[in-house]
């Protein structure tokens, strides 16, 4: 009797411990399925999306732009009944394009307008612009083989092409980036007067795109100005430069760098029930560039970001660990805002668990890339299953984000949302980054596909580098 | 000795075995490697696309346009040294928009303008418009409960709303597409003077959106006319509608049915070295709707379907069976292209292993579905790990194309390429598919997604049903 009584009882355990598993699994499967039909049905991205692209516009760091964003985004994540919204406040560099550029190479005596664009960072022509004979090359690490002779004076044409056969986008981008961030360093060293990059984008149109930077250690006096030229005017120049090598090229920009000014993180939090300590942030920066209205890059991440938590409430989950939103400020140049963030939080003693950041463009989400131990990447990899029904499929380890970056340590999970990426660099960064080349679906997705990891990560907690460690001791 | 000798051999044989198996799976990764990078770097579709949908626009069957792409898709087809091209004859409905449609609603001794058009096969109201009250309903299935007295002359509103929350957007289509085609039918038997259809379309905007209609078995003198109406004036519509249930609705078409005319189906063929009886068949259709150009509906398929042939070519690839691109005519209104394709295929005696159609949009594509035996599946199945450099992860099963339909029995596979469906119900039969909403780079990855199916089914033949039952036998 008390044999047949132990088996009964052990029989219902078990039985209980199934179900109770398979309750478990059904939950995370509901979870996921409000999280996607709330966002689907009731998402307030795009509209939040419209009105910081359509009302607001580009928000370059240190703009007055950028301040209204500020304002406008802590007001609505004040409407959400999260526990705690906050400015953090941060010292942001001012870079101000000023008239629009103009640009065009003379042949033959006929003058041919050519789309440009300063970037990011450079500094202005000599007052009625410069016009030099022009050397193009395909790279900058051409350029110490070529030598001080054939370059002093010139103005340098780089004219890296776009590797088309690379599926990731990202991927493309990488291999030119180098060629607009450094370019202008490089060149002037040889006595360059200044350089033009072919912009770096995945089409061939007429939009010059802009993009960051440096002249490194250069002495202010040898800084040349710099610009980019849309793809099509790449072709056009490189074309004319072969019929008549000795052609002028002319352009005129007024741009102009001024004091650092004081600009914010916009921060909300949803404070965890059980482990209050442990945070979980979600993110995408504010500011954007200057000539579209910031819409895929980075609109999207900030308003995807800040509709997780809101899916989150809305789908009745009550976070164990602290959820924080934080919409970054300077990503584009400077980084100021992500080094901020987490300068603080170290000064704090927060312990930072998970960090996820959405900074590629607001398109159908694929999956996630990981930055992170082995430890926590298979057990990301058990919960793939729950995202077939939407689709997700892209589960690497990898990059993050920018922002997120500064935050990197053994004891905390980076990863980044990981969208379509084939129209990405068709806007980045130009004046086609606008509000009508987001898909409202496209957008909504990404925010679920966001809270829906949020939610799992906070659930079941993340194992970092150190816990690895200590399975092994 | 002898035995040393034996173990010698057979590990040779062992290790010849293995890199000769290893090299036959590079040499799939490399074909499609080829394949992929010939698409993005020297693809055609893009051009072709171009000059299908700016040059000659959109191509309902029967039209002039109609027959433009059907002399340019020869001619383009004709340079590409295929071993046979040829135009198939099909006769075809004639049904003719006329001019624009209008129509309004009055309120309150108010006009509000709405944006109708005719659905597709649609009578002409009456010469000088068509007013009426209006009782709106979610379903035309809610009509029989209503009965004739509530309907009786009256235009009949069909507002059945969209599913958001559905992620695959074909589904919630499948959940509106009967209200379109029988709406009119079932309302006309209660009385009703005319019906006008909530847009299925994914998005809130001011385009109506066509597409066929029919009228079932109804006579002649009974059939009302039918018109789509965008999404933004559905709601608008119901909206006064409570406020005022006696308003009128007036509309205007002028849409005629002309008798049968002669049309084609466009056929290339490169003939198989092995098996040369052995047809696999990729196909789009080359007729459209008349209020945009068609380009992602289906310029886009035919396109790709064209370049399918010509990336194989050019990279290399000697298929041995017969491949051939079928550009159908008439999918829209009729399928008379794909009954055509099928009967003259069944009249020849000829043997068709797989058919595959691109008809979802130029969008990236995600993967395929299948409509095939379980023990070719399984085979597919195998195929997936060499999709995944190319981000492809969907294989199910599934349906495949309406243009490829008939060709079905047991001893053929049907598939059809899976793009991204977020945005296509945006553009469906509205005024607003068009070339500059698609993207360059989707449209390739989808072109190169079908050659390199068509290169495995190829190379590796297909399992049909009948081969399942002699195993099973």
């Amino acid at each position: 009797m008390n044999k047949a009584f132990t088996l009964v009882s052990w029989t219902v355990f078990i039985v209980c411990l199934i179900l109770s598993l398979n309750l478990k699994a059904q939950s995370d499967e509901a979870v996921l399925k409000a999280v996607y039909k709330t966002s689907l049905t009731n998402g307030m991205s795009y509209q939040w999306l419209d009105y910081l692209s359509n009302t607001i516009g580009g928000r370059l760091s240190g703009s007055t732009n950028a301040e209204l964003a500020v304002q406008y985004t802590k007001q609505e994540l004040e409407k959400l009944g999260l526990d705690k919204v906050w400015l953090q406040p941060v010292m942001v560099p001012k870079w101000v394009r000023g008239q629009k550029e103009m640009g065009y190479f003379e042949t033959n005596g006929q003058l041919n307008k050519v789309n440009i664009c300063a970037l990011g960072g450079s500094v202005a022509t000599p007052n009625g612009g410069l016009k030099a004979e022009v050397l193009e090359v395909a790279t900058y690490k051409d350029l110490e083989k070529l030598g001080e002779e054939s370059i002093k004076g010139k103005i340098v044409f780089i004219n890296k092409s776009w590797e088309q056969e690379l599926i990731n986008t990202f991927q493309a981008y990488g291999g030119c980036a180098s060629e607009r961030y450094r370019g202008a360093a490089e060149a002037a060293k040889f006595g360059a007067v200044g350089t033009i990059v072919r912009s770096l984008s995945s089409r061939q149109d007429d939009y010059p795109h802009t993009g960051s930077m440096s002249y490194g250690d250069l002495p202010v006096e040898q800084r040349i100005p710099s610009a980019a030229i849309s793809t099509n005017d790449a072709v056009k120049l490189s074309e004319a430069l072969k019929k008549d090598p000795s052609l002028k090229f002319f352009f005129e920009m007024s741009c102009e760098k001024f004091d650092d000014v004081l600009s914010y993180n916009v921060i909300g939090e949803i404070t965890g029930n059980e482990f209050p300590n442990e945070y979980i942030i979600v993110g995408g920066h504010l500011d954007s560039w200057d000539l579209g209205d910031g819409a895929h890059d980075d609109g999207a991440g900030v308003v995807q970001s800040m509709d997780v938590l809101r899916l989150l409430k809305e789908s009745g989950v009550r976070p164990k660990r602290s959820i924080r939103v934080v919409l970054f400020m300077n990503e584009e140049n400077g980084l100021r805002g992500g080094r901020k963030y987490a300068e603080v939080a170290k000064e704090k003693g927060e312990k930072h668990i998970f960090a996820l950041e959405s900074d590629a463009g607001g398109f159908t989400p694929r999956g996630f890339s990981f930055d992170c131990s082995d430890l926590m990447f298979s057990k990301i990899e058990t919960w793939k299953p729950l995202f077939k029904p939407y689709l997700i499929h892209y589960f690497e380890k990898g990059g993050s984000g920018a922002d997120i970056g500064p935050l990197k340590n053994d004891n905390i999970v980076l990863a980044g949302l990981r969208p379509d990426s084939q129209r990405y660099f068709d806007h980045h960064h130009a004046a086609n980054d606008t509000f009508e080349h987001v898909n409202k679906r496209e957008l909504e997705l990404g925010a679920a596909t966001m809270a829906a990891l949020v939610y799992l990560v906070d659930k079941y907690g993340a194992e970092t580098i150190t816990d690895q460690q200590e399975i092994k001791d």
